[in-house]
This record gives C-alpha cells, structure tokens and sequence, in this order.
C-alpha cells in the first residue's frame, strides 16, 4: 500500500472540499445571513487539515487497485465528518449525529433527511444540503481529478472505478482526467438547462439551482417541506424528465458526444431500464386512476413517482405512502432495482438484474438440457465468470447487509414497513420509503444507533460496498495488488 | 422422454394414495361420522384413474433426469387435485379451490388454513388433515419406491432427487428401494415415538397421532383453533424438541444407525442449524422477557416459536404477531433461512445458506487479495462449480419467483405485512405468517387469485422450483437426457 500517496490524495480532496465551500459562503453573502461564520470555520479547519495531508508528498505517485479502494471510503467517511460541520456550527442541526447524517445522506445522494422542517434552515445552509448532492452524484475524486492532475498509469482509472464503478467509459478516450472534464461537462451542461427551464416553469432562481442539484446528483433533498407539489405541472415534468435522463449510464451521452449514435441506442441496459419503468408507470396509472379527477392526473403523478424512486432521487408531488397495496409494493420493487449502471443513480442496477437474470435462465437450461454449453453475452460481448463473480456475490453480501441491518434497527421502536422500506431508502440512496418514513415523513423517530446503521448503509450503498470491505479487511501480502480490479 | 413410463409410475402413486385413504376410512368407522361416503368415492375415482394409467406399462423402465423431474411434478399435483376431494364432496369445504388450497397446504407440509373454525370438521376430515403432512414430508416417490420395486439402473435414483433434494442419502447402501425403506423406517420410528411421549404428556391420542403427523412431516395443521397453546407443557416441550430433530439432515440419522457417529458429528450443517436456533431463541427471549411472568416462560415460548418457524413447521403456543417488532424480524428471517437440506422441513435451507455465504466470502476475499486463489471446501469435499450454479441459479429464481408472487397478491385488498409474510410463509412452507395470516389468523381473507399463487408457491417451494419448471419448459434434444442430474 502506498500511504504518502493515500495521504496527499485525501489532502487534495480536503483543499477541494474547502474550495466548494465558497460557493455557499458566497449565497450566504448574498442574502448576509449570520451563519456566515460556520462557513469560515469549516473552511478554516479543512485547509489546515488539508495542508497538513497534503505535505506527504509521495515519491512514487502509483495508485494501487487497493489503494483507490482505501482512498475512495476513506476519502467519503472524511469529507462527510467535515461537511457536517456548517449544519452543527451554525446550530442549525444541533446534534453532531444528525448533522453527519443529513451530510452523508447529501454526499450519498440518499435525500433522507432528520429534519422536520426543511423551511426553517438558512438559505445558506440548503444550499449547501443541496450542492453535496451534486457533488456526489458525480462522484468527488472524479472532480479532484478533473481539476488537478493526480497521478500517471492507471492509477487514477483505479480511483475513478472504485467511486463510480460503471462500465469502462474510460475507453473512449485514452487518458482518464480528460474522462472526467468530460463527465463533468456533460453533468454541468444537463444541470444547467435543467435550471433554465426550471426558471422559464416560474421557479425563484434559488429553488432552480437547489431542485437541479438534487435531480441532476438523483439526490432528492428538497428546500420546501412539500418536496416538489408546490410547483407548476410544468416544473414538475421538467423534473421527470431530468430525473430519467440522470438515470442514464453516462456511457451514453459519452458516445453520443463522439457521435456513435448506433451503440448508444444499442444498449440492452437503456431499454431494460426503460421498459421497466414504462411498465411501473402504466400500473401504477391504472391502479391509482380514482385517486385523481382525471387519468391524466393520475399518469403525471405515476411517472413522477416511478421515476423519483426508480432513479433513487426521492423527490414526492403526491404521498405515494396512501396509494394501495400494489402501486407501493411496485414502487419498492423499482425502488431495490435502482437506475443505471454508470449513472448518478444508486439502487442494485439495472444491468446487474439483466446479469442474474440471464444467469438463471442459464441454470433452468442447464438443467433440462444438460448437454447444453451456452456461454452468457452482454450487449454482444461475452460475460465473463468475473463479472459473473462480482455481480453474485455484490448480491449475496448486499442480502446479508440488508438483513443484518434490519435487524438492528427492528431493536427500535418502529413498525416493521418503516424499518423495512427505511433500509431499502438507505441503502439504496433514494430518500423517502414507505410508512413513518415516507414521502411526507422524515427520520427524525429513530435512536442513534439506527442512525449510524443508516449513515453506514448509505456510505456502502453508494460506494457499492466493496471499497468500505476493503477499508476493513487487512491486507495480508503486501506487494501484491497491482492486479486491475 | 419414456412417457409410458411416466404414465404407468403416476398410476401407481394414485394406487398408492387409494391405499393411504384406507386410513381415514377406517378412523371414519370408528366415530361413525356421516362423511364415509366422501372416502368411498375418493378411493373409487383413484382405483379407476390409477389402473386406467397403470396399464401403460413399458417395455424399457428407464427413468431419465428430466422424467424424474415430470413424474414428481405431475405426481405432486394429481395427488393434490385427488386429495381434495374427501374436503369437497363431504361438503366440509364447501369451494373447491379452497379444497385444494388446503390439500396442497397439507401435502407440502405448509400448514396455511383457509379454515376459520378447524374443530368445527369431522375427525376423519381432521385426520386426513393431517395424514397428508406425514405423507408429503417424506414424499410421496418415496414411499411408492419403499413399497414396490419400480426401476432399475439410476431411475429410482432420479425420482428421489427430484423429490427431496437433499443430499445423496443414497451413497450409503447400494439400492435406493432399500434407501427409501430404511428413511420411512427412522421416519415412521421417530414419529411413533412422539405420539408415545404425548400419550405420556396426557394429549388424546386422536390428537397425539394428529400432532404428530404434523411435526413430523414439519407441516403444522392442528386439530384445535388454539394449535398447541391448550395442551400441557410437557407436551409442548415434547414437540419443540421433535420440530427440532425433524428438521435434522436425516443424512445424519443415516449414519447413526449405521455407527458413523464421527462422521454424523462432523457436519457443519447441523451445527449451523443449532448455532441459528440458539442464537435466535436467546434473542428473541430478552426481547419479550417483559411478556411474560418469568424468563422461563418467555424461553419456553421462544423456543416453541423459533424452532416451530425455522423448521417450517408453523405450530403456535403464543400470538407472536403481538411480539415486539424485533423479534418478529427474527422470526421472518429464520422463516426465509428454514431447516437443514434433507430434512422434512422446508425453506432455503442452511446448507444453501453457507454455500452463499462462503462464496460471498470468496469474492471478497479475490478483491482485497487478487491473486490469491481458494477452492470452497463444504464438510472437507471441495465443491464444484456445477454445485455452485445450482445454488445460486436456485437463489437468484427463489428472489424472482418471491417478487412476481408479491406483486399479484397486492393486488387484493391486504396490507403489506400479511401480504410479503403470506408469500414467504406459503413459498418456505412454513403456514402462518404476520398480521392477517398470523398464528391466530388464516388465509381466508384472500381472493381466488391470491389463493392460486399461493398453491403455486406452495408446490414450487416443496419440490424446490425446478421440477416444476423443467415441467413447463419444453425439451429440444430428445435424446439428450441420461446425463445425472
């Protein structure tokens, strides 16, 4: 393991953090709110921290497969202790805990909060909420290597597979921190038109840029309690749309930039994730269509919610905690599949249902035609028993964290469709679940202990569980990881 | 595919169950109850469907994989359809489908009712009730296997793989007709014995052979409205500790018999399986210690409850719907986990359970350690890859057909606790659930609809899903089908 380099990365990242902190210090001038001084502090503290990271300047800048691992959960836990600071400075969250969760309920794009009153907080301070939101839907070390040149060789691409592990969208172009300047590009570009029509919709300039950061991160932190209801239809289609399109593995738009429109529209995994999505929202029209005047109504609800959910943004227009039986047990079945693969979204992936799908399809075969020797392909390529590997066991483990969680949190005092859908909310990243917790509910009713199940489960439902593994596992030969993951 | 064979081997079983009904005849005859012509009939329908078949007899008495797979599938669902009638003609349940609902429940040794009063049906019907428990625990195949010669070669063999796909009992004597007397004798044995010991407790002996019939074959219908909760508790003690012991790998009563008792003592499995029961009994006794008068009662119940749940059978002394929401958590996980892998019990099994989870450990083992390659290793055999693509195939279509399940029963008018606990309790053949189909509950609140997925989930859950997919999948090479399954 190479620890300078861990130590100067993590450095970077602190300095970084302390630069985005100026954009909400520069709301709070705006509107000279007298929370200005937790900004200053928290900015104060970050670059002595930093600074003092950052002079472990290592000789050998080679980023191993383990080290991205390390600095990736590492990287995530810190940035979060130290981003909580402005909510608990500021006295806005008064209880650290609870500070560090609506943090990394931010940086995770999770959008659960423990606030009953989302409107009584400094505008500063929402702002704030909201950009973490942004910060990591694209991931924070993909920005550190957008701006700074970190390291040669793959080490970067190590980095970059650990925060977002995707597919390889670095293979389009050959170096990975102009991979980055692309994704942010694209990211920055989608968000800013999501504004500007936002605004065209009649909504205040600050609410545009908070509700974008919350789409375009597939966060849901919202700065009004009504979440999105308040809003005209307009603004609230602008925000399906977008809610969808941040859904998208970014693979994408990456070659649509580069103009091959024909294996953008080849993917199994966009149409997968469509069709599922369509078909939600059709029974979910169906099934809810008396609970609005008219079926229309009923659809622009339905495709709102699908969509929030199933991209784990977690922004509400109605209480979808009301509707029957069956559109809230479709909404947390979407809810568990997630978006897609390389997208801002959270969830299990769309392409990881496809890969066990065909996995069991392969296993029937197998067995009614043992003879039968058929190899699984994705998109044309072949699977290999790797990816096979990975994806079955990511599934195993996420079962088991699932259960283990749930069973702590069931010690609280809660029902179990709260606790239940609270996991799914959490470790998913989408926000909102179902009874105490839903749309117009908060987390404000669970002890500390579930708390910290929660922000856990948030860190390893976003950084896809392996890397916080990694972080508490000991290595045991040293010089052995120069394998690719 | 041998279709003669097929044929001929399904009129046999329909013989065979014309036989069993002989039973409650003769129970009939001894309370004089009016519902004789029921039985009467039943048999008469059976001995004329069973030899209308049984003169398909076949030259070649060949069994391949996938017929043993078809025979299990179709015999399964004759006996049911046949095993209904007794219900139905006596008029004791009056809908058909409700008939049937109860047949499967008690063949599959589920143990769910859709009976709001049981002591209100004739003791023969009660009895028949229950008889069928015992029948299906050990299956059906079995039983005709034990009784007549059927095949030579590895036919036999593949017929009671495809019924309980535990593991291969057969390795320890040569012939599996032997294999299958020697496993009705522990069985029948075993279950005498209790009835000896409830005589011995002071129950009736209508209902110690009752209650009996329904631990062994870890089913759970009881004669009384109040299940287990009004005998002495000696008597519960008594079915505790055989819930427990029929939920036990009869591997392991295999070779005890056969003085292996090294070799029986050496299997994870059964350690795994106690280790569970302990560790959850223990819990769920602090949890509810507040419930009852002393923390001996509260073990007592807890280990009734515990025992009575992980082994699928479904008996109940006390409400434990009304138990906090943390020791209903554990109760719906021990549900989902179910016994040791051929036992009478039913659920994912333990041994699944410690594939998974050494394979989880191996993946992420490979990530923190790329290099380093390790065969799993299960009680000292290495485990093929083969193995490995049977469990998680298994795994992965078990978590499919549970979504598809719950989608169709939100449908009806339930909330989503009786409905997610309706399916795992039918799916795992466990009986009662949470709220509306909990302990003091039953399944008479769900529509047709619903009542069909649940038998469906019912057969799928007791054959283990496969055999009933290989029934609907269509064969494309026939000639292909000697390969072992």
């Amino acid at each position: 393991m190479n620890k300078r380099m861990i130590a100067y990365v993590l450095g970077l990242l602190l300095l970084c953090e302390a630069g985005l902190l100026l954009l909400p210090l520069f709301v709070c001038l705006i509107y000279s709110e007298p929370v200005i001084a937790s900004f200053l502090v928290t900015i104060g503290i970050l670059i002595v921290a930093g600074l003092i990271l950052a002079r472990f300047k290592p000789k050998d800048k080679t980023i191993f497969a383990r080290d991205g691992l390390v600095i990736v959960s590492l990287g995530w836990i810190l940035l979060s202790l130290f981003g909580a600071l402005p909510f608990f400075i500021s006295g806005e969250i008064p209880n650290y805990l609870d500070a560090l969760f609506e943090t990394v309920s931010g940086f995770t794009t999770t959008g659960a909060s423990i606030l009953t009153d989302v409107e009584a907080l400094s505008k500063s301070i929402l702002f704030w909420r909201s950009f973490t939101h942004w910060i990591g839907g694209m991931g924070v070390l993909v920005f550190v290597m957008a701006v700074l040149p970190l390291a040669g060789g793959g080490g970067d691409l190590h980095l970059m597979r650990a925060e977002s592990p995707g597919p390889s969208v670095s293979k389009l172009v050959p170096r990975s921190n102009k991979t980055a300047r692309i994704l942010y590009g694209i990211y920055l570009a989608m968000t800013v038109t999501e504004i500007v029509l936002l605004l065209i919709g009649g909504m205040p300039l600050f609410d545009s840029i908070t509700i974008a950061f919350g789409t375009a991160g597939t966060g849901g932190f919202g700065v009004l309690n009504s979440s999105i209801a308040s809003y005209s239809k307009f603004c609230q289609i602008v925000v399906t749309v977008f809610m969808t399109l941040f859904g998208i593995n970014f693979n994408i738009y990456f070659l649509l930039i580069f103009r091959k429109f024909k294996s953008a529209l080849k993917s199994s995994e966009l149409w997968c994730y469509l069709g599922i999505m369509a078909t939600a929202i059709i029974t979910i029209t169906i099934n809810i269509r008396n609970y609005f005047d008219n079926i229309f109504e009923a659809f622009h609800h339905a495709a709102f919610q699908v969509s929030s959910v199933m991209t784990t943004t977690g922004f509400s227009t109605a209480d979808f905690d009301k509707w029957p039986e069956m559109s809230r047990t479709i909404l947390l079945m979407v809810m568990c599949i997630g978006a897609c693969a390389g997208s801002t979204g959270g969830g299990f992936k769309v392409s990881r249902v496809i890969l066990l799908l065909k996995y069991a399809k392969k296993t029937v075969r197998s067995l009614t035609h043992p003879r039968s020797v058929k190899t699984i392909t994705f998109d044309g390529q072949r699977v290999t028993n790797e990816t096979f590997q990975g994806t079955i066991g990511f599934f195993i483990v996420y079962v088991i964290i699932f259960a283990v969680s749930l069973l702590i949190v069931s010690a609280d005092k809660n029902d179990l469709v709260t606790d239940f859908s609270s996991i799914v909310a959490t470790f998913n990243n989408i926000g909102p679940g179902l009874g105490k917790v839903g749309p117009t509910g908060n987390y404000s009713s669970y002890n500390s202990l579930s708390e910290i199940v929660f922000i856990i489960d948030m860190l390893l439902g976003r950084l896809e569980i392996f890397p916080i593994i990694c972080l508490l596992t000991p290595p045991i030969h040293k010089k052995h990881f120069r394998k690719k993951l």
